[in-house]
């Protein structure tokens, strides 16, 4: 139209002089249009559109992720409800204290070097971040791409100020300590596990994320792992097991002859309300994970995320009724969680038919697993090894295996999946991850919970301390008082 | 600086013919204003501003209605704590099983066929959608108005993306089934509910929530519920009480003469926080249900929720005090959720000060409600009829009187109430409402639950598995390991 | 760039006439400029682009406020929680109660009269506003400075509608009464704590929240409380103190040569529970007091809040240990409580690192502040008095001593702190303020709870009905059923 319109007044160039009084208007337009598009360049200026443009979008993706952080801290409350309630009433206060005290632990272990190695810049190591220690060092963020200049390149595809980024980062590398938590709960040393946690999420976790979230040699060769099935999941599990492994099984949990002896958590209200908080805490943990509100993305991740739970939860119970004769509700908490866990690593990279199907799957797995570990008298009161590590590599296969590379807007994203015409490519990349982390995070644990042993003079408690419960004994208090106790037996009570 | 040099040419002025110079200019400002505003033509063209615009606006209303999603969500947690902090410790296993996994069966059965039959493309029947189970169909969200094409025009009018509609509709429909749990608790076979579930949420909800939001035959008539006092919580609230009904007394629940026993739940903590919790997913319930970041009206049905919540508990407070002689704290915590229920329909078209009144009603209607039930010997251990029937279907008549139409913002709108010069119209329409989904959920709800009874050989526990709780005979497990049990009496404990 | 294409259309000012087609073309860019900067000037304008950033800025401001109130609004389960779970069995159902319905109450008292006088126009005189009763009045907000017109002018900085204003207000007035419920609790009489919250929320609160928030004195004066260290939790504390101090210690608290005895807590998992949703209520208090989507100084508070809760955590634990002997996990509770009370007035004007130390002086103050007032057998069985009163009054002068300005981006902003260069000048504005607040509250505290034990024949509970417990006596309930009572000795069961 506007070339018409040109061409219009082209036809018309024999008329006169009319037209020289115009060349002044297109001084005018040249100004107004300066002054309307790129503002008066002189004082403080009023932001032109685009700045206010780009300015909004850096606030409406900084509020979701936020927002999404926030959900994601509140896992805090649901992991103490579940790790506690699947306990014995003896034990409660230790790993309510446990849960609460390792998140500020967290804080200051990731602010101080874990987030430096995660994210910070190796100097093309490819193996660990060295720079940006305590949130310092040059940062431009929300700069992002060739325009971002500092110390963490590897968060410089998201547009939002560094702290935002930082936040989000923290209550995930908190996860992973609380993992460990319910693993080793009933027999470990209180100040034991606060070292570990430490130590887990300052150095180990910092460092196998570097590999995949910070830029590193994994994500170098093709692997991923959208939210954390491995990075978070399988690293707390694998941290998990090592330390069940380490300190023992609780006294009185095997039998002379090899079997496992039920031990029934002491509240079953509170379990249940820890698995409806962790549900919730996941739809800031995988949604959020866009670190960006794309609507559609952060939408298919709900539901790809809800969904599994369902089918998790749902397969459990199906499972538990016919395998152990009756709908179990621990087994019924503990198919949803693997339903979480295993599509976490997938969700913005599958369908919903095919989330359905992970989550079932897991389901299945988690019944299976609790036995399998029973079965090699690893003693692991919550489930979390079966839970976090086994479905959490699972997931991380998955992903191989039923991605839809980009199909639901997810950028930059993994080839496509074995059961999607992508052969075993993506799949060799999720096996060699999963094996990867798992091998370091296994030595790094082993060396840890020994090192950790030696200086506090073994990781364990007292066998009498145990029997009285770790409350009376780590902390001099009981979690409930005027309800008469009930001794089911001598170390159960 | 651009100035400054324009103005040293002009001191140039002397040159002859300078106004030739310009003419090319006004042509690089055609160019270059286009290329700014509406950039370049060629090759994958950046946003326009109006783009960009449209974008955030998307993004800002998902943010919002998933964010409001993850709070109804969370209710869940609310309805699993109040049903089970009301009702007998040796059934709290199993309320919380029916709580926790009722979310799952939810989650398919509405993507299976409940969102279709919702919210499809009805063909022009006005009763029920025809087309996309399994989330199929065609669709381009966020298009709205004339430019959608797709098969849930029901949904057409929010501009966000398809399965951010679809996540807020889910967490609706699987609250109407978490409603009807309470009502039958602790004599209900746990299979039987689950079936029960999977059809009202999959059928009957779904089928009168088309009538209603779907674009069927009461939308056109003028009907109007803003949130659900109706299409969710009588719907919840008939087939909670048709369940009970027909599931019959506890044992123990009625004396010979015909008096009704107390029988005081297990964990008034357990309610209390449930309550809680149900009022923070009641600020994503009802200013969600706008699915549209309007902040003025967001901000008015916040207040008024809340003040219908304040008044519905200080209204029971004072009521069951003069009436019953203690300020009784489950009448509190009723009075709370019967405020909030019967505001639902209304929250967007009423003043804060109606809100109020409403409230303070329900609150006294609730806890005479609780003496009617009793009298009529329908035993719902939670009262979930008297808040969620009850108080849905006066809320919704509410709407009819105290309705300022469109004075705070809601598009489209009701009529004005009876109060405020509208006369009897729109509540007439509100009456036809609430009868018409009455009688189908009734209807409906009698059907099913003899043809469950027929298949699982009856829907209610034999006596000896009631008197012993249904948590060691259907789950095989207590929800509370170390506490000594006290039996209140034979059937109490 | 231009420029160079503007000197090189100089050099060809020999061409001949063509350039005179061109000056028409210098109209049309000047319409077609317009039409698309400023759209059609007809008909229903579609709104311009200033327009449609205008609103995203205001919904993405409302949606970040409304979010965050609905987080603060849940710290009213953390407190129910906290509380109740550090108190004894037998009046669970008190404190319950007192925590639920003190919102409906502060609802009301806030609505009717409370944000009248804290944010109306007070004509002048600095010390109480005297408009906006009912919310009533000229509003037109989200105008915002000189715009603004209308009889709220204490909340004119921030562009969010006036409903999402007194949401946000509404949930942190109700904050400051649920701290007094802790101290008083297990012997004040329900309608007396009732009453006080009235007045509290409705007066005592509104005319020292004027002073500060509201452009009264201390803000005209220059002192800074960003999120109500002071305002909130310092106010609750006063009362809270005088309350406890008035009503007496619990019978048997202190044994008769004045040592205090420990009355331990009925459910640790509740108080943790609580202390972990108050943590999370934080990040709504705190980063929501921007009341603005700013994303840089949300994301900074959010990070200096947890940081102090961290710190906070961690330093009593080890207090507690080396003090105690033990790490104690209430102690735990309220070094965490403690680093959030007392970062709160700070937390958008220090860096992290000062934010670390505060909280980490916090965690060590509470636990010798506890020990404090049980020297003065002033009796807080939840030790609300030394967590919201010592340490707001603390987190309000570390503004004074750790304040960068606007380093973080906050404005208005305090002068520099004394350790940053300021000076005494801004610690003594601080000090001023606790000092006038304080005075204010305790004057008022005294005056209210006389006045109410004169209306109700005293404040206190009988002894016996003490001894049996509120729940029985006040509320004709028990909070547990189905659990054999221990009585740990005959004043404490």
């Amino acid at each position: 139209m506007l070339i018409s319109k040109l061409q219009s007044a082209k036809k018309r160039r024999n008329s006169v002089n009319w037209t020289y009084c115009l060349p002044l208007a297109s001084l005018i337009c040249v100004f107004w249009v300066y002054a309307a598009i790129a503002q008066a360049p002189a004082a403080p200026a009023p932001p032109t559109v685009q700045e206010q443009l780009d300015s909004l979008n850096v606030g409406l993706d900084s509020i979701w992720v936020i927002i999404a952080a926030f959900l994601v801290f509140f896992m805090n409350a649901g992991f103490a409800l579940v790790e506690s309630g699947f306990c014995r009433r003896k034990n409660a206060v230790n790993i309510l204290a446990k849960n609460l005290i390792v998140f500020g632990i967290a804080t200051v272990a990731y602010w101080a070097i874990g987030f430096a190695f995660m994210f910070g810049d190796s100097g093309g190591n490819n193996l660990i971040g060295l720079a940006g220690f305590f949130l310092g060092g040059e940062d431009n963020s929300p700069a992002i791409g060739d325009a971002y200049k500092g110390v963490f390149p590897g968060l410089s595809w998201t547009s939002i100020p560094l702290e935002a980024k930082f936040l989000f980062q923290l209550v995930f590398a908190a996860t992973a300590a609380t993992i460990v938590s319910g693993a080793v709960a009933e027999r470990i040393k209180f100040i034991a596990f606060l070292i570990f946690s430490f130590l887990l999420v300052g150095i180990a976790y910092a460092v196998t994320g570097h590999w995949i979230w910070g830029g590193g040699w994994l994500a170098d060769m093709g692997f991923y792992d959208f939210a954390g099935s491995t990075v978070v999941h399988s690293v707390g599990g694998w941290a998990a097991l090592i330390g069940a492994a380490v300190v023992g099984p609780r006294l009185g949990r095997y039998t002379e002859d090899g079997r496992a002896r039920a031990i029934p958590g002491h509240n079953m209200g509170f379990a249940t309300l820890g698995c409806l908080i962790l549900w919730l805490g996941w739809f800031g943990f995988n949604p959020g994970s866009t670190m960006d509100a794309n609507p559609r993305l952060i939408a298919h991740i709900a539901l790809t995320t809800n969904m599994a739970a369902a089918t998790g939860g749902i397969a459990a119970t199906a499972v538990a009724w016919l395998y152990l004769g009756k709908p179990d509700l621990s087994m019924i908490i503990n198919g949803i969680l693997a339903g979480l866990v295993s599509i976490t690593a997938a969700c913005a990279f599958v369908s919903m038919t095919s989330a359905a199907i992970i989550g079932a799957i897991a389901g299945v797995i988690v019944v299976f697993a609790v036995g399998f570990f029973d079965s090699l008298k690893i003693d692991d009161p919550v489930g979390a090894t079966s839970v976090h590590l086994v479905c959490g590599a699972f997931g991380t296969l998955c992903l191989g295996i039923f991605s839809q590379a980009d199909a639901f807007g997810a950028a930059p994203a993994p080839k496509m999946g074995l059961f999607f015409g992508g052969g075993f490519e993506q799949l060799m990349y999720q096996a060699i991850g999963v094996a990867a982390v798992g091998g370091f995070t296994v030595a790094f644990s082993f060396i840890a919970w020994y090192a950790i042993a030696a200086v506090t003079g073994g990781i364990r408690v007292h066998a009498e301390e145990e029997v009285k419960g770790l409350d009376i004994s780590e902390h001099g208090m009981e979690a409930y008082s005027g309800f008469f106790k009930e001794a089911l037996d001598g170390d159960q009570s």
